[in-house]
């Protein structure tokens, strides 16, 4: 365990798909109404995961050089197009597949982060740094009444997270240290590069990310500066 | 006057140093207060008046070239640090300087700009378009309560306002065609280069934004999409 001052910290950035957002449940959700009453019907949850398992593949095409700087929008909608056939959707038109496409615009908060954040909004600076890009996570945020101070989105930088080029532009954007900002997520991963930018790190616990039954481990206390059950475990963690 | 209609505008990006905040007003208030009881005094007036008066020029060094791409910030210290000893405060030592030059991050809003915000804040996407730098701009945010959803600071493209680039910025980041959104400003300058770029227009008149006696007459009704006699008439126009 690093020693760590809370007083030290001036900016909390999050991560936020699966840490701040709902992404599985919300998509099954406006499947399960807006979608359904429109006719429009398949296993919304298979849908969910089959669209985000996408993700990682798809950066990385940009990481490769195979396609050049593209925003998260134009990736979804990549991969919902490779996916819509094989999910009973293949006939959805234009205006409703952009209408889908943007349910990742329309996210809704993990039902204690809104309050936690509200009060570490008193605090410290907070915004989002998610690979979401910038007009998404501005839309997100309004919709799922975040109180963010800043959007910084990894399209600010052309790099997506875990680059470490995110991290550097967070804090030298915020005109801070490396240590003054501190990192909030729900996966090590992008803790850990974090970490190795020299921002301080938060782990934030969602066991139910992936749905029912997939619950991933806590990892151990000593990881980073807080390992917290929660909101309100990190809210405790960080105010006074 | 331009076909206009509030509904197909999404977003509004508000010039901040006048328009929203009042830097002068701020300035004096905080040199007497802040600073007099410290020992620290001048007449604040006269050096947020000359302070303001390098801004310009300032800029300019920048699109000259003769300065590389500089945060406001620096701009704003390189010209305090130019009028410090006329306005008998060449004493104040590199802290002293430093929050000093801060001040720009601790203006606060006019009176009747926030409730009005607030409100159109339900409908529209608001954030400032503004020469500020992105931590000055954040943090302005957070100081004076202004609900923004997102910080669109001209150092995020490297060209300060009216440069066509910031207004272009604005709306590809937002993922917006250029008249969904609307510039907000208290200078005809500003609105006239983003009407250039497509974008909508409102001016809000902010006469004292020099100083008492300094008033700036309301241009024609006909020059912009909104012409407002202040922020509740500016609410009044876009809102329902």
């Amino acid at each position: 365990m690093t020693s760590f001052e809370p007083h030290s910290v001036k900016a909390l950035v999050f991560d936020t798909f699966g840490t701040v957002v709902d992404w599985r449940g919300s998509i099954i959700r406006e499947g399960e109404t807006y979608w359904r009453v429109r006719g429009v019907d398949t296993d919304w949850a298979k849908l969910a995961d089959a669209w985000r398992g996408g993700y990682g593949p798809a950066m990385n095409r940009v990481r490769s050089g195979d396609l050049g700087w593209t925003k998260l929008d134009t990736l979804h909608r990549i991969i919902l197009d490779g996916i819509v056939a094989e999910h009973g959707l293949g006939g959805l038109d234009e205006d409703d597949r952009e209408h889908l496409n943007k349910v990742w615009h329309r996210l809704d908060a993990w039902p204690d982060a809104v309050p936690a954040l509200v009060r570490l909004h008193q605090r410290f600076v907070l915004g989002p740094l998610s690979n979401g890009n910038f007009s998404l996570l501005t839309n997100l945020g309004k919709h799922a009444g975040l109180p963010w101070d800043c959007i910084l989105s990894t399209e600010l930088c052309g790099h997506y997270k875990p680059d470490p080029e995110t991290y550097r532009m967070a804090y030298e954007l915020l005109d801070l240290e490396p240590a003054q900002v501190m990192m909030v997520a729900a996966h090590t991963q992008d803790l850990e590069a974090a970490k190795r930018e020299g921002l301080r790190t938060a782990y934030v616990h969602r066991p139910l990310e992936g749905g029912p039954g997939r619950e991933r481990p806590m990892p151990d206390a000593a990881s980073f500066d807080v390992v917290a059950d929660g909101y309100d475990d990190l809210a405790r963690a960080l105010l006074p």
